[in-house]
């Protein structure tokens, strides 16, 4: 197991500051609650009227009434969507990382000899300086341990036990509660006007796949996000399975979106939604095709409802989903839709009910 | 470019024995026909009577109907079917090594350089003896030059336009044409029951999904095929696109299968159609699921119609699509059924009219 055959698509400062703010091992046996439905009849409900929900309102009707110039084929119909910072919260820490972080204590249980281990060892030991100061091969094993090297059925087990449990330490909520109420209404209405709508996230695709047809209502074969090979193998029974395997096979993030869009739909997508330079090529390449496109960012300027991040807006920089300068002029010029959390969004939660 | 990044999923014998088979290099304008529609009305109308369409019959009414034991939920119902000789002709040769001989042309004319360097030099000669006397290795430098170091836009517009012309030497059709009535039917009545149609294939993801909507009614994103990387950049405009590098991401060939649909589809199918020792792993993926799966293999045994090979049957042995003795073996042991294009199809292709 070469650590080299295994660059996880996660931003290394973002991991590493991120793990200064880490909650305490998380664990209660909660259910997951389900999902507040996107009132119907109405739609984009927790939008404020505004540039934002103008841009989604307008492109819907430009691209599905049939005497439009700009009208799109049902089968081309595809809108791509960010998750982390998207389509719910990504700080402090990228809830995959948070993951990675609580499992190491199961593997060191199967592997006792990884107690005494770094950085097994330091991660155990709960000291959030020590583990704020793990250098990124350091991670990297972390990540390895938890996320490869066991059947993938495993593996989804695991992350579901652990999604319907863990709780954010801000909310202490699930972290499938922590989805945005107004995106949730823009994947409905977009696919209530016949978009096939598409997670694209430098999370592990594994991963989010175990809860995506839940939480968004998108299925897994529409989540393409950072992958690892599988190998397949036999029991001892003759049954086959697949293993999750050290080898990166896409880095779904910055270049490794379009690139991964190309590999999993093979189509451009005519909307995409991102909230980062993460995102920024895959909003180039859907404005890059011809005819309407809609592209769109999500800007956390809420410190009250949400978090407020992205030096362009004079908000703190942040190690997680970095909204630079360069992004929001890029956006300024292409014109792309910021979208405004605090300004475009009456509601941000579905647990906080209707504005 | 090293060579060893890039190993195409096809079998070596497959090609080299193949290219003794070489029609002239093809080139006519005449468009692409329509494919024939399914009878409406009537299910699986070219399928005679017979364990084999009972088969189809059975597994939907049980994972369709409300009350059965076996009822699968609409969204869990995916069907992978393999192409080449499962839902078109492979004979005498697997349809993408014709077009990247077919391309070599076009190749040189951009590269004069190389009409003097082997093996372009050979294919240029058009000695069908020589030719197929070429190395692997001469095979993949082919495969390279034709389907890697350009826009994938372009290399969309050229695989379009030679489907729209070239012509199997044997019916002097276009390939797209040789696709099994049979099978059109068995898609069209999986999709009329909620079944999401799936091809994996061992053929090039972005060259079939050239042509999978028009031909099999299957979108680009429900092609799993053999897949070569990416790299976004962009033109001297500032406009971006995607390149095709030659570097191999899956290839989708054997236990390359069951990884493909695991990294592309995320489920285990409930149905899985194949013809070969490549797609045995698919079968048994498919077979290991809990509750009914339906698992077919289509057998050559029709000469005179199309082709006979399967050593397993008393045929001849083939170099492509090879149904060996331990496949029959397997199928017999674990339930598969097998499709006996001579007893099972009353029709083997929309052009033939009806039986």
């Amino acid at each position: 197991m070469k650590s080299d055959d295994f660059r996880p698509g996660i931003d290394r400062r973002a991991l590493i500051s991120g793990l200064a703010l880490l909650p305490a091992l998380s664990g209660t046996l909660l259910p997951a609650l389900a999902q507040a439905q996107t009132p119907s009849g109405v739609p984009l409900a927790s939008w404020n009227d505004g540039p934002a929900k103008r841009a989604i309102l307008d492109f819907v009707r430009a691209t599905t009434e049939q005497a439009s110039p700009q009208f799109v084929a049902p089968e081309e119909r595809i809108a791509t969507f960010d998750q982390d910072g998207t389509l719910w919260v990504e700080h402090p820490m990228y809830t995959q990382v948070v993951y990675c972080l609580d499992r190491v204590p199961a593997v060191v249980a199967e592997k006792p000899a990884l107690k005494d281990v770094a950085p097994f060892k330091t991660v155990l030991s709960g000291d959030r300086d020590q583990i704020a100061k793990l250098s990124l091969h350091d991670l990297e094993e972390v990540l390895f341990a938890t996320l490869t090297g066991m059947p993938v059925d495993d593996f989804e087990a695991e992350a579901r036990k652990w999604l319907d449990s863990a709780k954010h330490p801000r909310w202490n909520r699930l972290y499938t509660d922590l989805t945005y109420q107004p995106m949730h209404e823009v994947l409905q209405y977009l696919r209530d006007n016949g978009y096939k709508t598409y997670i694209v996230t430098g999370g592990g695709q594994d991963f989010v796949r175990v809860y995506s047809q839940r939480v968004y209502g998108i299925p897994p074969e529409q989540v393409v996000g950072t992958a690892a090979g599988t190998k397949y193998g036999y029991d001892k029974e003759g049954k086959p399975f697949l293993t999750k395997e050290p080898k990166l096979l896409l880095n779904d993030n910055d270049a490794g979106k379009p690139e991964g869009i190309h590999l999993m739909i093979g189509r451009r997508p005519y909307a995409a939604f991102g909230n980062s330079t993460g995102d920024r090529e895959m909003l180039e390449y859907t404005g890059a095709g011809a005819s309407l496109r809609l592209k769109m960012l999500v800007l956390h300027d809420d410190a009250a409802r949400e978090y407020a991040y992205g030096p362009a807006q004079g908000l703190p920089d942040s190690k997680v989903g970095t909204f630079s300068q360069a992004l929001y002029d890029e956006a300024t010029k292409k014109g792309w839709t910021v979208i405004s959390m605090k300004n475009d969004w009456n509601r941000v939660f579905a647990f906080e009910g209707k504005a």
